[in-house]
């Protein structure tokens, strides 16, 4: 399958690199080679492996009955719109990473994506590589999707676990997020909420199966949120998060709303740091599944639009067949042969001078102690070997008597 | 689509129920109804709206052009097998949710499927409603998959969680498991890590593309771990799971085992707890995902296994269309009418009256306190209801100015 993408920025850069180093991995699991034919883009790319296939106009895409798919990744609203309608209208399949284009839309492009007979997909639009959209559209499809809740951007994300681990005011937190490039010179769209009103307009939209705009959701930035709040919410056991939230209301209408929330400090989702999301979906049937990644990066973004376009080779093919190979010889590694650290608990007669002789052996070890242990009981965890020596070194000890081995992962 | 059901027990029940009370979801989401036409069993169902479908013959079904797609929710691998084989035989999608059945003999049903055109599915196999399969095989093919590790058998986290947070033994533990019908009366295949097994092995296959047998891989069950093991891991911040963890070496090799863990305190995978499963993923371009949820139970199973037969519809047809409609009108609810809890904090001239009176207005209120909080300042957090009669109360306290609210999750 050739493929043409437009628009060779990070996430651009990221799909041709995946295309180009992974040809095995695109023809075992896609079915077919898959190779990016063209790369339509202002810049020139001159010396690089790229400069060959640079074009300037999508007419050349666009009239080119070899291309079957069309990667954008261009950002924006035009004139990515324009580009990828046209591209459906040829019939050939649009993948695309633009959050903002889905969310305004999003509606159209499937319209014209099937009376052409194409796809439209973007799995990589809402949380980079966690996904959430092929989970929300064809695993969760036997449920009738109650209620979601997510932290759907990393840089309010990373600021906010800045300030409630580190103490830190937002102004500095947005600083150090700024110095990373999590977050932009105008970091306006992240920290007032905009672009997880995006992403919740669009999981709003799938679960419930009609548009919502995101001038219709109600949101709330993090700017207002003070170390005072931190710690009041620590002092209940509560963290504070950034989430987009949609409920599916018993009078047929959808509650959205994007904001901070209090969230109980032994949830998984409390427990999401740094710049990873997670959502939490709700349905009749399965109950909570909650799925988790990172949200964004070129790589984790790159992954997920290359796997739209390989789902678009499977998809031509009428491909329904999962595989894998017959069993090879001699594939599985011997388990005594991975390296790991052991916890190891036993009995010595005389625990101090045992302790001795077991650091000795070990090449050092870390003793734990609990409280009401017997004076016979030693516990200790080993440095990571290979977990044959480790038990060889175990089983010379004279004077030690193992009751416990477990790894340390 | 018409479809049968082999083997109606607790999963097969549930096939059933979903398929006869969602009709409209199967029409909207698989692109047109699904019904089912026979149950293969050998009960009779007297009296209940399953008799008039029941047959005892399979090669009713295998002879019936109608039957488009089988679910197979038998258990055990024969004759579960030699059943499934037959209908790929045919033609006829296979859907199953029989891990026994995936881990022994994938690989020859996947060859049947393969030369019959047909599909061979079971998302339902590898922890019930978590969409771990359709990840791996879909989502994740843009990626290596280097390594998972994960709670992949609910009973005996189930177990492990009393025996930490309860400080229970294991004997105690898995009575209980028993009493709620999480562990059967032999608990063998959950406690010795058999059941993790052909999990791991499942997902080993697809994420190495090569057929792992249960038997090929080390297996260690939970029977051993003490109270005294769960004291020293909580001593250094650990906490025990039984995990399946697999990993690609670098001499090609595929290292698997099961076995229990200490796994960092603060780690997501360690606030797993109770019968809920999670798998971590880590692919070479996507880094981590993580994906969580129920493992097992009637609904959550069922769900994915209807899931998967609504993929067979959307295949057959080719089709390839994401899909939401237009917006209709006021489908948004306001948002001050959603019922929250709020966090609220402020500040008064004369904290305690007015603490009496905010107390008065709400109808009662948590009161929060932290270390060094100026005298004038108040926070506290109110009962739930709609947030517009909350902000209604507080905007007529005249004695407390609001300086931030939040609302809790």
């Amino acid at each position: 399958m050739k493929i043409a993408v437009m628009g060779c920025g990070i996430v651009g850069t990221g799909v041709v690199e995946i295309t180009d180093n992974k040809p095995d991995l695109m023809k075992n699991s896609a079915g077919e080679p898959i190779e990016v034919k063209y790369i339509l883009d202002i810049r020139d790319f001159t010396g690089t492996p790229y400069e060959s296939r640079v074009i300037k106009d999508i007419d050349i895409i666009l009239n080119d009955s070899e291309i079957e798919t069309v990667v954008e990744t261009m950002g924006g609203i035009e004139p990515a719109f324009t580009f990828c309608k046209k591209c459906l209208e040829k019939g050939k399949n649009v993948v695309t990473s633009n959050k903002a284009l889905v969310a305004a839309k999003a509606e159209e492009l499937f319209s014209a994506a099937r009376e052409n007979n194409a796809a439209f997909m973007f799995e990589a639009a809402v949380c980079g590589g966690i996904p959430v959209i092929r989970t929300m559209f064809s695993s969760l499809s036997a449920n009738n999707i109650t209620s979601f809740a997510g932290i759907l951007n990393g840089t309010t994300n990373f600021i906010l676990t800045k300030m409630i681990n580190e103490k830190m005011s937002f102004d500095q937190a947005l600083k150090i997020a700024q110095e990373k490039g999590y977050a932009e010179k105008d970091p306006t769209a992240d920290v007032e909420g905009l672009d997880a009103g995006r992403k919740t307009c669009i999981l709003a939209s799938i679960a419930y199966g009609t548009h919502v705009y995101p001038e219709e959701i109600h949101t709330e930035g993090i700017r207002k949120i003070t170390l005072e709040d931190a710690a009041y919410a620590a002092s209940k056991g509560y963290k504070i998060k950034l989430l987009g939230k949609a409920d599916k209301l018993k009078n047929g209408k959808i509650s959205a709303i994007v904001c901070p929330f209090f969230v109980e400090g032994n949830s998984l989702i409390s427990g999401v740091n740094g710049v990873y999301n997670a959502i939490s979906i709700t349905g009749d049937s399965i109950g909570d599944v909650l799925l988790y990644g990172q949200g964004a990066g070129r790589e984790a973004t790159a992954s997920a639009v290359v796997g739209d376009v390989m789902e678009c080779a499977r998809l031509k093919k009428n491909e329904k067949h999962y595989y894998w190979a017959e069993h090879q010889e001699d594939i599985i590694e011997d388990y005594e042969l991975y390296e790991n650290a052991l916890y190891i608990r036993g009995y010595a007669k005389n625990a101090s001078e045992s302790i001795i002789n077991i650091r000795e052996s070990f090449g050092g070890v870390e003793v734990l102690k609990r409280e009401d242990a017997p004076e016979n009981e030693i516990a200790f965890i080993t440095g990571k070997a290979k977990e044959k020596e480790l038990r060889d070194i175990l089983s010379e000890l004279t004077d030690f008597a193992p009751a416990s081995i477990i790894r340390i992962l």
